[in-house]
C-alpha cells in the first residue's frame, strides 16, 4: 500500500501519531464493509450474497433507516432556504397545506439570522441562544443564561472544542466511562493526553459506581496524571442506561471533592424508556439549593444536539452546549477558539431553535406534530423492546432491560471454538462475531471493543432504529447457527 | 475577571497553552466591539455614536451584506429540506415558479443522499463526490477521481484536518505566506507546530517570490524545522491577488525539489478580476506533461468552498478538498480522522453539488442563473475598483490593483504622532487606526497584524462586499480627519 512512500513527503509513519493512534470502530472495517455490501446491492449485483438489504445497526442515524423529520422542522426549513416563498403566503397556506405557525417561525428565524447562507456570531445567533436558555429553564426550573450557550456542529463538535481546552498536557486526564463513545478516546489520542477510564456497572442497569470511580481516579493520580475531568453520558451510548438521581447525585459530590469539570453529554435526554431524565444542570442546582455555598466551585458542562431523540436530524449538524460555572476568561478562550472555524450551520442552528421551542398546544401545527413525535417515540420504545425479548432468548446473550438512548449493548457469551477461530483470523472474539453477523445477514452492529469493555466480557450495540422486525428474525437465525458450528 | 480562579478546575493559567496562544483577527476585539454598536443601533439606542450603520468589512461574509443567493440553489434546497412539496409538481412549477430542472436536481440529491437529515458517509455522499470529480476534469481539463474528493464544512474544516495530519510533531513546520489568512498560524498554534513564514511580494501585486520563500525554507531548516508543506491562497486572502502561472511553476518546483506538500486554498477561485485562474491541479499536471516522471513525486491539496465566490453560502459551511498523489495509506488516515466529527453537513454538500454542476446553457434555469452570477461578479468587480480608486486618493495609502477574491489590502503610513498615540493606548498602530476608523464611521476592517506584515509596514484588510458606496465616502472622510489630527 505504501510501496512508494519514501518518494513522497508524507507516509504512515512519519505523519501525526497522534491521529494514527486514534480509534473510531462505530465507522470503522466493519462500516466500510457494510457499505460496500450495500453499494454492491445497489447494482443488482447480489452475487453470493446470502441477504438482499442492509442494515446499518451500527450507527445512530435515524433518517437513513426511514424515520420520517417532522413536518414541523421541514416546512419552516424550506422557508429559510427559499424566503421568496414568503411572498406567496396564500399559496403555502392553501395549496400546500403550511399553518400559519410555520411562515411565522420562518420569518422570526430570518430575522434572526437574516440569511442561513450568513455566517452567524460564532457561538450561534443571539436569539437562538435565548430560544436554548428558555428551553433549559422550562426543563429545570432554574434560570440559563444565553450568553452562556453555545451552539456547535453536532455535540461532537462541541465535545471536541472542550477536550481542546482541558487537555493542556500529556499527562492531562480525563475520566470516561467505559463502555463509551469512541469520540472521546478518539479525541483524546489526537490531543496526546490521558484516557482515566471507570467502568460502568453492567449488573446494575449499567449504572455509575462511585467507588469504581474513586478507585479509577486514585490510581490516575499515583501514575502522575493530572485528572480535569469526568465525562458522563446519560442517558447511555452505547449501554442504553438511564441514570437514576442517586447516580447524578454522586457524580457531582465527587466533582466538587475533587475539583473536576463535569462534561454532561445528554444527547439522549429525549430518548428515555423507563423513569424520567434528570438533567446534570438540575441535579447540580438542586444540591446548591440544598447546600449553599456548598457546591459552588463546581464547573459543568451539558451538551445537546438534534441528531438524536424524536428530531434525528444529524445530516444538519446541529447542537449547543451551556457552561455552567466557568471563569469567563476560560469562556472567552472557548469563543476563540470556536471562532477559528467560523460558526456551525445556520440551518442546524434554526433546526436547534425548533428542537426547543416545538409547536405548542393550541398552535395551528401543534397537534401533528405531537402525533409524529409520539408516534417515533413509542415506535422506538416498542422496537427497542422487542430487540430485548429476542435477545433474552438467545442463548448465552444477557441484555440489560431498555432505559434510554438508541441502543441495547448486550453481553454475549461465545465457545471457546468461537474464541479460538477468531484468533486464528487475527480477530477479537467480539469483532468476529461481527464480521460473521454482517457476511450472514447484512446486519451491521459494532462489537463492543470499539467501545471498550471489562476485560473477559464480550458485547455489540446495535440501535433499534430499523423499521419492522424482520430483521431481528436474521439476528435470532444467525446466532442459532453460529453457537451450532461453534458449540464443543 | 479571574477573580474565582483558584476555586475552579480550569482557570486562564492551566488550560491548554496551544489553545492559548492561537490569534484569530477576523473575530476578535475590534469585531466583538463592531457587533456591541451593531446591537445597540438595532435597538434603536444610537446615543453618542456618530453612525446610523454598522458595515461589517472584517469578513466575507457576503449575504450579512445584502448579497443575494442564487435563485436556482435555493430553490432546490427547499425541496430537499421538505421533500413533501415533490409530491404537489403542479404548485410547484405553477404558483411557485420552480423550473422542471429545479424538480429534477432535488430528487436527483435525494435519491444520492436518501435524506438531508441523514449522516452521509464521513467525506460526502459518492454522487456529490463525483460531480465535484467531474467538474474539476472540466475546469482543468485532465481526470479527477471522486476517491480522492473529500466533502468538509467549509473549507476551513479541510485546513484544520490537513494540518492534523501533517504537523507530527512540535518542529513540524509549515510555509504559509505572510500576510495570511489567520486560520493558518491559529491551527499551527493550536496543533503545536511551527509556522515558517514566507514574504508575499507586494510592489509585485502580492505575488510569490522564489527567492524569498528559498530563504525562508533554509533559515527554518538551518533552525531544526521539519518543513514538511507549503500553503498558497490563490487567489490571495487578505491580499487581494490572482497568482500568474510563473509563479504557479516554481512553487511547484520548489515542492518537488524539497519534497513538500502543496495545500492550495483556491475558496477564491472565481473572483477574479485580471487574466483568468489557473489551478495548482492543472500547473502540476501541466509540468508532469512536459517533463515526464519529473514531478510524479508531488502531493498536492487543493481546497474549494460555497463561501465564497458569487455563491456566498458561508452559513451552509460547505466545501471540499483533493487530494493529489497522496499516499493511501495516509489517506485512510485522513478518512478515519474526519470520520470521528461524523460527517459534513448534508444541505451543505448539497449546495457544493449545485456550485460544480451549475444549470447549463439551454436548461430552464439557466439564464435566470446566469443573469445572477454575472450580476453579483459585476457589482464585486465594481465595487472593488470604486474602493481602490478611493484608497488612491486617499494621503499615505497604497493599494495594489484589484485582481482577486474579495478583498484589498492597502498600505497605510501613518505620521509619527499617530503612532506615538498608539503605542500609549496599548496597540499597534494599524490597529489603533482601525478602532479609530471603527468608532468613527461604524466601519469594521482588519488591521494588518492580524495577518502579519513585514516588519516596519501597515495594512488593513476590507472586504467590498458591502452594496453602495456611501460608506467609501465614511471611510475618505475618516482618513482626511485622522491624517489633520497626527499630522506633524
Amino acid at each position: 500500500m505504501s510501496s512508494s512512500a519514501p518518494l513522497r513527503a508524507l507516509n504512515i509513519d512519519n505523519i501525526n501519531p497522534h491521529v494514527k493512534a486514534a480509534r473510531y470502530a462505530v465507522r470503522g472495517e466493519l462500516a466500510v464493509r457494510s457499505e460496500k455490501y450495500r453499494a454492491q446491492l445497489a447494482k443488482g449485483d447480489k452475487g453470493d450474497l446470502p441477504f438482499d438489504t442492509i442494515i446499518s445497526a451500527n450507527i445512530g442515524n435515524p433518517q437513513q433507516l426511514d424515520q420520517k423529520p417532522i413536518t414541523f422542522f421541514r416546512q419552516v426549513a424550506s422557508l429559510l432556504e427559499n424566503p421568496a416563498l414568503l411572498e406567496k403566503e396564500d399559496v403555502l397556506t392553501e395549496a400546500l397545506g403550511y399553518k400559519s405557525d410555520v411562515i411565522a417561525r420562518a420569518k422570526w428565524l430570518l430575522k434572526e439570522v437574516k440569511s442561513v447562507g450568513a455566517y452567524s456570531q460564532s457561538h450561534g445567533a443571539p436569539g437562538i441562544r435565548e430560544s436554548v436558555a428558555k428551553f433549559i429553564e422550562r426543563r429545570d426550573g432554574y434560570p440559563a443564561d444565553s450568553a452562556n450557550i453555545y451552539l456547535s456542529a453536532g455535540a461532537s463538535s462541541g465535545v471536541n472544542t472542550l477536550l481542546h481546552i482541558i487537555c493542556a498536557k500529556p499527562e492531562s486526564g480525563i475520566l470516561v466511562p467505559i463502555p463509551q463513545y469512541p469520540l472521546y478516546t478518539a479525541t483524546l489520542s489526537v490531543l496526546d493526553a490521558r484516557c482515566v477510564p471507570y467502568y460502568l456497572n453492567e449488573g446494575h442497569g449499567w449504572g455509575t459506581d462511585l467507588a469504581e470511580i474513586r478507585s479509577a481516579y486514585d490510581k490516575a493520580i499515583a501514575e502522575g496524571t493530572d485528572v480535569k475531568a469526568i465525562v458522563i453520558i446519560n442517558p447511555g451510548n452505547p449501554t442504553g442506561a438511564s441514570l437514576p438521581a442517586a447516580d447524578i447525585k454522586s457524580v457531582l459530590e465527587f466533582a466538587a471533592e475533587k475539583k473536576l469539570v463535569v462534561i454532561a453529554d445528554e444527547v439522549y435526554q429525549t430518548n428515555v424508556f423507563e423513569g424520567e431524565f434528570l438533567s446534570f444542570k438540575k441535579g447540580l442546582r438542586d444540591l446548591q439549593k440544598a447546600s449553599p455555598g456548598e457546591y459552588d466551585n463546581i464547573e459543568l458542562v451539558s451538551l445537546h444536539s438534534v441528531s438524536k431523540g424524536m428530531v434525528g436530524e444529524c445530516g444538519h449538524r446541529g447542537g449547543y452546549f451551556e457552561l455552567i460555572g466557568f471563569d469567563p476568561a476560560v469562556a472567552a478562550e472557548i469563543y476563540k477558539f470556536i471562532s477559528i472555524q467560523l460558526c456551525p450551520p445556520v440551518i442546524g442552528q434554526c433546526i436547534v431553535e425548533m428542537m426547543v421551542n416545538p409547536p405548542k398546544e393550541g398552535e395551528p401545527s401543534y397537534e401533528l406534530y405531537k402525533s409524529e413525535y409520539d408516534g417515533i417515540y413509542e415506535g422506538l420504545k416498542k422496537r427497542a423492546f422487542a430487540l430485548y425479548e429476542a435477545f433474552k432468548q438467545m442463548e448465552g446473550v444477557d441484555c440489560q432491560t431498555p432505559a434510554g438512548s438508541m441502543y441495547l449493548f448486550p453481553t454475549i457469551t461465545l465457545p471457546p471454538k468461537a474464541i479460538a477461530q477468531a484468533e486464528k483470523e487475527g480477530r477479537k472474539p467480539d469483532e468476529f462475531y461481527a464480521f460473521r453477523l454482517l457476511d450472514a445477514t447484512g446486519i451491521c452492529v459494532v462489537a463492543g471493543s470499539g467501545f471498550g469493555q471489562k476485560e473477559g466480557t464480550l458485547h455489540f450495540r446495535t440501535t433499534f432504529l430499523a423499521p419492522g422486525t424482520e430483521w431481528v428474525g436474521r439476528i435470532i437465525k444467525f446466532h442459532k447457527e453460529f453457537m451450532d458450528e461453534f458449540r464443543d
